[in-house]
């Protein structure tokens, strides 16, 4: 197995999620390399978020890529993002809010950090419950990813496999934010709004902020990011 | 299998082998959609070579990725690129040219554009002979990404199976340049060398510029390309 190393790199969004799998990774004793992307999103909060979070790792990398010259997104092109009423309007169908894939890139990014810092550990806060429908949060795909990475690599190929966890894979959003509260995540400091307004409020009514408010009534939780209708 | 296309993605790096599939790839009808990436390389040469290629393409992509920001190989980091006498002095081990999951990086990217495009075909010119020992250039490599590509995406998720095409992978290089001369490549639009001049002429002592050279030579064919020592 080669030596032993602590060294982790953790895919950070800025989101809620990430934000519990770095407390989690630092929990568990890995030395966080935290990385965001900037990837034509709408709006920067979300890094600003991360890097606020990033304070804890090792270092911080914000990875400019340029998924938004391929179009086809809400997220990244000229398309509306969709609002709801509320969490039982949204249905199993892949949303307009998928980015092509984009899980695959943010890993591979991940991976490359990773072979050049000789770690063996990638953390990803993918979630097969509430997952929005998006083909690249299951499990099949990450385990499909962690043998495909294996065999891409000189660290694979010698041996030192990679590990990619996924410790959300199977929470729901409410048992990631007890989990998270435990850890002492600070949840203001996290956004998951796919259309914020621009002082950073969220818009309380786009797929994720559903679920997001949804996982805090669910945990007796008030959720202390600000919304626009608060 | 839903409607049939023949759109594809050819990965062109402005090297022998991308132009040799790109050639393939239009011989067999598909229309080209042609990506080449800027990532931190010590040159734009091959660059430019890759835009004079791209003419018998439908559109062509240059992708802006920030692999360099990572270090850890001679092409893009500040570390010396070996020179050889000859291509016997070559070893099997994997060398300091290796650029940390270069090509699991540009696939992840075809592959995005691919979902935009409604593609089903992605063309990568990797051999598994003449391959320097990179691992992500081995057949099993291959075919785990495609594995994971196909978990990845809304099309593999609704049975529109995409297809990695390798159609080098076991052609040796002298046999690479016969195929390509039979298809009319223009091989002094193509440069291999790791360290080419400021002119654009070849050093002729990498390992990249001794395998082209004992390919030409294998074939009976002389390089159009300049060498330093011509």
């Amino acid at each position: 197995m080669g030596e032993t190393t602590k060294k982790s790199v953790v895919l950070l969004s800025g989101g809620l999620d990430s934000a519990t799998v770095m407390a989690m990774a630092l929990k568990d004793g890995y030395d966080v390399y935290a990385v965001s992307f900037q990837y034509g999103q709408r709006h920067s909060i979300e890094l600003d978020c991360a890097a606020e979070q990033a304070g804890a790792a090792i270092q911080h990398k914000i990875v400019d890529i340029d998924l938004s010259s391929f179009g086809g997104s809400a997220l990244t092109a000229d398309i509306d993002v969709p609002k709801h009423g509320g969490v039982e309007e949204l249905t199993d169908e892949i949303p307009v809010t998928y980015v092509p894939a984009r899980n695959t890139v943010f890993l591979s990014y991940a991976l490359a950090w990773a072979e050049v810092l000789e770690a063996h550990d990638i953390f990803i806060g993918v979630n097969a419950l509430d997952y929005s429908g998006y083909p690249d949060c299951r499990p099949e795909f990450i385990a499909a990813y962690e043998t495909m990475a294996n065999l891409a690599t000189v660290a694979g190929v010698q041996g030192n496999k990679l590990k990619i966890h996924t410790p959300l894979i199977d929470l729901t959003k409410a048992e990631i934010i007890q989990r998270g509260k435990e850890l002492g995540v600070d949840y203001a400091k996290t956004t998951s709004c796919y259309d914020p307004a621009p002082d950073g409020r969220a818009c309380g009514h786009c797929d994720s902020c559903l679920l997001r408010l949804k996982g805090f009534s669910d945990a007796g939780l008030s959720d202390p990011r600000p919304y626009v209708e608060d």
